[in-house]
């Protein structure tokens, strides 16, 4: 057995935390996991593969990035207004690092129990640093969010605040300083994103359509409107904003907010007359939600701002570590 | 849209293949892929993932990598009798080259397409070569083979022939020469593995326990084994080889059977009074089987050659490209 196996055995024994196993009826240690779906329910399957330099950076606390490799998958189930159930973890490593493996299993883990899904499966390699993730979760048969839902007159609402994780890589790349304390927060949004897993599962049956911010607001709220055939206009200057971000100079700001990527917060649309129910299930999960448009027949998307204004939409859309 | 979205969609058009979307409500193209298990039917989930230099070499054709890259997950299905039905994979490449990508998909979608699974999702970016696949495939509740069935008294078999693959790495490494057919013959096996999917299925209900040889028989029946806590004598000189393989010395040809790897060949074990059905059950799926030991109390593995005197176990497995 090489070390590598080893560490297949360390990932086995460190997933037995108790009432993660629902739907799951064998876990590690077979040539599949056997999951049992309950009747009348759909699973939801996802997968996000990481690769160090590009989706995080190498210094990055190993605990914070075994939480957050978890959680950009958890956050596409809570789009599609999921239960998380079960996942696979595929990991190539260039050498075997005990306290590394050590701290990333911890921060999967605690993330993976919160949310009550079980390791049933994976690989571990040896190769340059990158790591594979499968989520599976269920949702009542057409109970599931989907991009293609909006309707001409719903609302459009986003979840927590957005920019703060794209506010945090632009001070790692020297583009600006902040005081420590708010580059903490910052930093936090960046590295331990919470996925919206509750406020997905209470959203089912009021809202139309959802997707999860990953790579920009502009850029993901775009895919709605593509694949749902409507338009929108958004009011800029109504996106929810940490006071790290609204301490920034004000285009700055609304750059962060429209285009900055690594959000993991929740846009959806809902019907106005569901007003009252999305703000009751928001506060049912203590989630904030903010209204920040609404859905149209004119196709494209149209900005204004604070006082009703057209603004300019070229903002591009947060590619990674690329731009 | 960057470069690596439009690989996305290239994957995303060619997975538009008729008769390959049992159980599959929504495909790539949303946050999730929505699956619909059918009343009964439990889900089998298993993931893999290749990297450049250990589990392949870097000068193979992306044709043979896109069917081997798929091959090596369905052969973990069929071992535990799942019919095939989804799959997301996972691709990092360190550059957009649209050559490779054509054979990539090629090689992976014929084979998909042979075995009626599809393509429901994944992950596309720029990093060191690395593919990751998730396989998720169905079989009636309490139908799938696992490890941990084999009990005492049961014969065990073994589909087709161990060894050719690892014959073909150690011509790669210079080790040995073949003639031009009797190589071409032998990469064939290591780079285009057929996964055992109908001989899987096939024996439900038949076999008590199966494991797919990926990493050599021995180490791999030694996880039966240990998960059915039983023992085995094996014949060596009964394992099935092909032509090329018999034609080299009587040591050689025993180690790279028993410890070679690379196989993806279904070794599984199933009660005396079955011996006609299974061998009715392989011919009727076209796949030769052949019977090479039998299960015992006694703890551990005991080999033993054609003339049933007792030989040396200590073959070190086959671990990727490491030995």
């Amino acid at each position: 057995m090489g070390e590598f196996d080893l560490i297949a055995r360390y990932f086995e024994r460190a997933q037995q935390a108790p009432g993660v196993t629902a739907g799951v009826e064998l876990g590690i240690g077979d040539d599949c996991a056997v999951l049992a779906p309950r009747p009348g329910m759909q699973w939801l399957v996802s997968s996000d593969m990481l690769v160090e330099g590009r989706h995080f950076l190498s210094t990055v606390d190993p605990v914070r990035l075994g939480h957050k490799a978890l959680a950009v998958n958890l956050s596409d189930l809570a789009a599609c207004a999921a239960a998380p159930r079960a996942f696979t973890l595929a990991l190539a490593l260039p050498r075997v690092d005990e306290a590394w493996l050590a701290g990333f299993a911890q921060g999967l883990f605690a993330l993976a129990d919160e949310h009550g899904i079980a390791l049933v499966g994976g690989d571990t390699t040896q190769g340059p640093l990158n790591l594979c993730i499968t989520v599976m979760g269920e949702a009542p048969a057409g109970a599931a969010l989907l991009r293609s839902g909006a309707r001409v007159g719903d609302d459009v609402y986003v979840s927590g605040t957005l920019g703060d994780a794209r506010l945090a890589l632009e001070v790692f790349r020297g583009k600006l300083r902040l005081s420590g304390d708010a580059f903490e927060q910052v930093r936090r949004a960046m590295e331990c994103p919470q996925p919206r897993v509750a406020l997905g599962q209470a959203l089912r049956g009021l809202a139309t359509s959802a997707i999860d911010v990953s790579d920009g607001l502009l850029g993901d709220f775009g895919h709605i409107l593509r694949r749902s055939r409507v338009g929108a206009t958004l009011d800029a200057d109504a996106l929810p904003r940490s006071a790290v971000l609204d301490a920034q100079p004000l285009a700055f700001r609304r750059e962060m907010g429209l285009a900055g990527g690594d959000d993991y917060e929740l846009v959806f649309t809902a019907p106005v007359a569901m007003r009252d129910a999305v703000a009751q299930a928001a506060r049912a999960v203590h989630t904030p939600v903010t209204r920040i448009g609404v859905i149209e027949a004119e196709p494209g998307l149209r900005l204004v701002d604070g006082a009703g204004a057209p603004m300019d939409t070229r903002y591009a859309s947060f590619d990674h570590f690329k731009s």
